[in-house]
């Protein structure tokens, strides 16, 4: 398929991409550093919203592939992310009820592949990640999605507890992944619905969890402690694909 | 935890590991070697029912921790594998009907960790895995499974086609996931039951296909080929959940 992530490395090649707007998944500053163009830098990464991690220069050695950083690296994703919208758009255009799949946290990029590819899988229109504390479209991403990423629209948004009370106001109801939730089965999750996907080790953050209108258990009996998350986001997936499939209301 | 893989290499430490009949998961020997040690290694490992591969020089330099194989490494898994009979022993011992979960030839490790956990979160009494062609119980399979391993028992079988015969004649019926199949809502997937969940790239194989008494399809509707293994299975393992639940007969 011959997708990569790649890095941009050196002050100016990192300023231009920064003006340029080209797709940075996270901008690596050494620690300490704070001369006139990295503090330009950093204020044309805040202006665009990219996070920014001070690390020391050991990391910077090792991630550099040219070997003349500067202090400055950023890496890339060799994707374009979608907009809300156009998720929205997806769904019109089919002639469906929005079908959107939210994912506070996740942090391994396999795990996030894997919820692109049963995404596609399910019919659902796009997937919507934060920008923070989260796995980015990067070249695992896209192997491990298997092609899905090429299809299923990813947003990446700000403050994913503000784009559940904007999509709230269109008609989304949202339903989100505890174990402390009610059994699924019972749960409606036909019409338009946003399937809300915790992090691997915390699950759904408070905030995020009391926008959703259910908070859906997959009925487990098992010694251990939580499924893995791409699992999860499957099974919960699939139950609505049946209650949609089976036009209960 | 602890678990750990590790390497036995030279020639008397692997024929003594293979003598003390050692959870010995693939033999790794020089091309072309064939001197009487050697022979005596392939002897012993035939008798033991052991995988073994011929593989280069280099690739056994690579594996080695010791830097002294001789042209002879084993590969061990820190655990040991269970009986077909200790699973369903486990599930006579919880009065339930048997529910097995048999993988036709899963390669990922990470795929067959996430599956033995799914497994154990779903209730199934154990996971049946074929000799050959497949992931072994290693470190890696060990941590994706997510302290699963450790509850819930897993087989290893030299002919999954014949195991499912043996099984059969204990009452059990077989249900594989194939996208050629029926939609799985409308199969009966309650009583004893062993779920096939067919390997990454080839799915269920023929032979085994054809011993299973439903075929089962996951609804999809994507624009890529299929789901990830170890997704599949769980949505699968938790539509039996759903209909023991709700005690479809």
């Amino acid at each position: 398929m011959g997708y990569e992530e790649y890095t941009i490395e050196g002050r100016n090649a990192v300023i231009e991409a920064l003006r340029a707007q080209k797709p940075i998944d996270r901008l690596f500053i050494l620690d300490g550093c704070s001369d006139g163009p990295v503090s330009t830098i950093k204020r044309e990464a805040k202006k665009n919203d990219v996070q920014v991690k001070f690390v020391e220069k050991e990391r910077l050695d090792q991630m550099s592939v040219t070997g003349h950083h500067q202090g400055v690296i950023a890496k890339c994703a060799a994707y374009e992310y979608a907009e809300v919208d156009d998720i929205l758009k997806k769904a019109a255009e089919k002639g469906e009820d929005p079908f959107i799949i939210l994912l506070d946290g996740i942090e391994d990029p396999h795990n996030l592949g894997a919820i692109i590819r049963s995404a596609n899988m399910a019919g659902a229109h796009g997937v919507i990640i934060p920008k923070n504390r989260a796995a980015g479209l990067t070249a695992t991403v896209a192997r491990t999605s298997a092609g899905a990423i090429n299809y299923t629209p990813v947003a990446k948004v700000t403050n994913l507890a503000r784009t559940i009370d904007e999509l709230k106001e269109k008609g989304i109801w949202f339903a989100c992944a505890d174990m402390d939730g009610q059994i699924m089965y019972g749960q409606n999750l036909t019409g338009p619905i946003g399937l809300v996907i915790g992090s691997e080790g915390d699950g759904v953050s408070r905030l995020v969890r009391e926008k959703c209108d259910y908070v859906c258990a997959i009925p487990t009996r098992g010694d251990i402690d939580s499924l893995n998350a791409s699992v999860a986001a499957g099974v919960l997936m699939f139950e609505t694909v049946r209650q949609r499939l089976s036009g209960k209301k």
